[in-house]
C-alpha cells in the first residue's frame, strides 16, 4: 500500500514518428503532407474536410507532431507523469497490403524504443497491419506482447474493411484477449459528408470534429454489440476515445431499441445469454476522461464505472489558438471535469486521473 | 397556488390522422401504407430501413396509430392526464409544392378538432407546409396561433430541403418566435445507411432507430448553433426530441472544437456576442426526457436545467412485444428516470412529468 497520490497518466496522446512522417511525405492523397504555395510551412491532411483549397487547409505539422522531446515537454508542462502514446489516425489503414507487416514492424519498433529512451514515462498502444490479411496481423499481435513498452492496440473502425461487426476479426478479437492486450478504439472517418450540409466549409472543421468523430465511434461499438462481439470473445477489454463517443449517453435507447425489436425477438436474439449495453459498458469497456465537460464525464462515470474512466489530452490536437507556452484550455477542462465529477482529491478522481490505468494496463517497468 | 400535484404531461406522442392515413394509402413509395401479399394486414413504411423485402417489412398499423379514442385509452392506462399530440414523421415533407397549403390546413383542422373532443385533456404540435414555399408556411402560422388548442408546431431536419442552417428559413423561426410557438424538432432522415454497414439487416430496425435518429438531431441542432440562429433569432423556443439526441453528452466537445477553431478564430466569429452550446441549452432548449435512462437523463437535466425538462412517451411507437394491456416497459423506463434523477416526488420531478410543460406551453383551455 502507498500513501503517495497516483501519477498522473494521459492514455489518450498521439505521436506520428519520424518513419510515419517520411511515409506520408511520399503520399498525394489523404493522408498526407505537403506544402500548398506561396506558403512554404508543411501542413498535414488527414481528413476529407481540411482537404478544401483554403487558407486553413490541413494544419501546420512541426516537431509537437513527431517528436518525443516535444511530447515529455508538454508532459511537464501539465504535471503528466506517464503517456501511453499511440500513433495518430488514419494508422496503418491506406498501407498497401504488401507493405503493411514491414510498416507495422518498423513503426511498432521506432515507437518502443522511444518510449524506452524516458523509462517509466512512456508506454504505448500499438499499431496492426490492418492490410496486411489475418495471418501478419496475427504475427504483429504475438510481436507486441514482447515489445517492453507496448500495453495494447489502437484500431480505428474500418477493421478489415468492412467495420468492426464484422466476422473476419473475431479471431483477431480472441487474439487480443489471449494476449490481454486492449483495444484503445478511436474515430477518424467520421461520416458521409452530405450529413454536414451546404455550408460545412464555413463551419471550419467542428462538424466533423466535434460530432463525425463521436458518432462514427458510438455507431462502431453499437454494431460490435449487435453482432454479438462481447458474448463471442468475452473477456475482449475496450477503451473508448472522447469517453466513448455518445455511447454512455446513448446506452438506455439502444438498449429499449434492442428489446423492442420484432426482428430480433423472432430470430431468439432476445434473452438468455445476451449481454446489455449496461452489461458491455461495466465489463468490456473503459472510457477516457476526454469529453470536455462535467455534464459528459458524469455520464460516462454513470455508465461504466468511476474505476473505468481513464484521463486523457487527445495532445498534439486542440492546442491554443495564438498563446503559447503555458497550460492548454483543451487539456485543463478535461482535467477539471475529473475533479468536478469525482471531487478534488477524492479516491475515485485519483483513480480516473491515474491509478484506473496504472491497475489496468500495468504501467510500470 | 395550487396545493395538488402537477398533471401529468405528455409532449412527445404522436397521431396518424385519418385524412393523413388516406394520403399514405394513396401512395407506392415511402411513406406509405400497404399489404404485402399473402398477408392481408396492412403496414405502414416510413424509414428506408424498413422498405426491404422481409417478414418485418414496415409495421402494422391499427387504430393505436390513427384513433383518438386509442389515445385516450393509452392516456388512462398510464395515467397520463394531458397530451400534446404532434402528427408523426415525415409529416407533410414529402407532399407536392401544390398540395401543401390545403394539406396542412385540412391536417393541423382534423388534429385540433379532435382535441376539441376532449377538452383540456388534449393539446396539439401543428404541421407546416413546408414544402408550399415561405407565403404559405406565413400564412399557415398565423392559422396556427388562432387555433384553440395549438400550442407549437413539429418540425423535421430538412427544412425547405438544405438543412436548419438555411438561411431562408430564418424569416420563418422569426415568425415562430413572434408567435411565441415553440418547435418540437423530432427526427425522422437519420444517417445514410453506408453508415450502418454490409449486416445491418441482421440488427432489424435497432441503428436507424436507436443511432440515425438522435446523431440526425444533434447533427441539426449544432448546424443551427454554428449558422447562429439563435443568435439571429434570440428568442426562438426549441423542444428537442429523445433528450436533445445527444446534444447534452457531446455540449462540451462542441464548445471546444468552436473555441480552437482556426477557421472561426480568422472569420471574428468567436469572442462578444456568441452564444455558447451552453447558453443555447439553457435559454433556447427544451428537451423531452425521452432517454431510457438515468445516466442520460441525469445529463440532460444538467445541461439543460431542471425547469427545461418535459416527460414524453413515444406513443404509439416501442409497443410491447407479444403482451397485451398494462403499462408500456418503454413509457414506464422513462417515467421511472425522473424519479431517479430527480427524486420521487420532488418538486422538479413533478415539473419534469408535467410542470414544465404546463407552463412553458400553457396548458389550459
Amino acid at each position: 500500500m502507498s500513501l503517495s497520490k497516483s501519477p498522473l497518466v494521459d492514455i489518450h496522446t498521439h505521436v506520428y514518428p519520424p518513419s510515419y512522417i517520411t511515409l506520408l511525405k511520399s503520399r498525394t492523397s489523404i493522408p498526407y503532407i505537403r506544402t500548398f504555395p506561396p506558403s512554404t510551412s508543411h501542413r498535414l491532411v488527414i481528413l476529407p474536410a481540411e482537404d478544401t483549397e483554403s487558407t486553413s487547409r490541413g494544419r501546420p505539422v512541426g516537431p509537437e507532431y513527431y517528436s518525443i522531446d516535444e511530447k515529455i515537454k508538454f508532459m511537464d508542462v501539465h504535471g503528466i507523469d506517464i503517456s501511453v502514446i499511440s500513433l495518430a489516425n488514419p494508422w496503418l489503414d491506406w498501407v498497401d497490403p504488401a507493405d503493411a507487416a514491414e510498416a507495422a514492424r518498423s513503426i511498432n519498433d521506432e515507437v518502443d524504443a522511444e518510449c524506452a529512451k524516458f523509462p517509466g514515462r512512456l508506454f504505448a498502444f500499438g499499431t496492426l497491419p490492418l492490410s496486411g490479411g489475418a495471418e501478419v496481423i496475427g504475427e504483429e499481435i504475438k510481436r507486441l506482447k514482447g515489445l517492453k513498452y507496448m500495453r495494447g492496440i489502437i484500431l480505428g473502425t474500418t477493421g478489415l474493411g468492412k467495420g468492426l461487426d464484422d466476422p473476419e476479426l473475431l479471431p483477431i478479437f480472441q487474439a487480443l484477449q489471449d494476449a490481454k492486450l486492449p483495444i484503445f478504439l478511436h474515430p477518424h472517418y467520421g461520416l458521409p459528408s452530405s450529413v454536414w450540409g451546404e455550408r460545412a466549409n464555413d463551419y471550419g472543421h467542428v462538424l466533423p470534429l466535434a460530432l463525425g468523430f463521436p458518432l462514427e465511434t458510438t455507431i462502431a461499438v453499437t454494431r460490435m454489440i449487435l453482432a454479438g462481439v462481447f458474448e463471442k470473445v468475452p473477456e475482449l477489454q475496450m477503451i473508448l476515445a472522447h469517453s466513448g463517443g455518445t455511447l454512455p449517453f446513448l446506452a438506455g435507447r439502444i438498449e429499449s431499441c434492442i428489446e423492442h425489436d420484432a426482428h430480433l425477438k423472432a430470430e431468439g436474439k432476445l434473452g438468455k445469454g445476451r449481454k446489455t449495453v449496461w452489461d458491455v459498458l461495466k465489463t468490456n469497456i473503459y472510457l477516457d476522461a476526454v469529453v470536455y465537460s462535467e455534464v459528459g464525464l458524469r455520464a460516462a462515470i454513470q455508465a461504466s464505472g468511476e474505476d473505468r474512466i481513464m484521463f486523457g489530452t487527445d495532445n498534439p490536437f486542440f492546442p491554443p489558438l495564438g498563446e503559447e507556452g503555458g497550460k492548454w484550455a483543451s487539456v485543463e477542462t478535461n482535467y477539471q471535469a475529473i475533479a468536478g465529477a469525482l471531487g478534488d482529491g477524492s479516491e475515485s478522481a485519483e483513480g480516473a486521473l491515474g491509478g484506473n490505468a496504472v491497475r489496468v494496463l500495468n504501467l510500470e517497468v
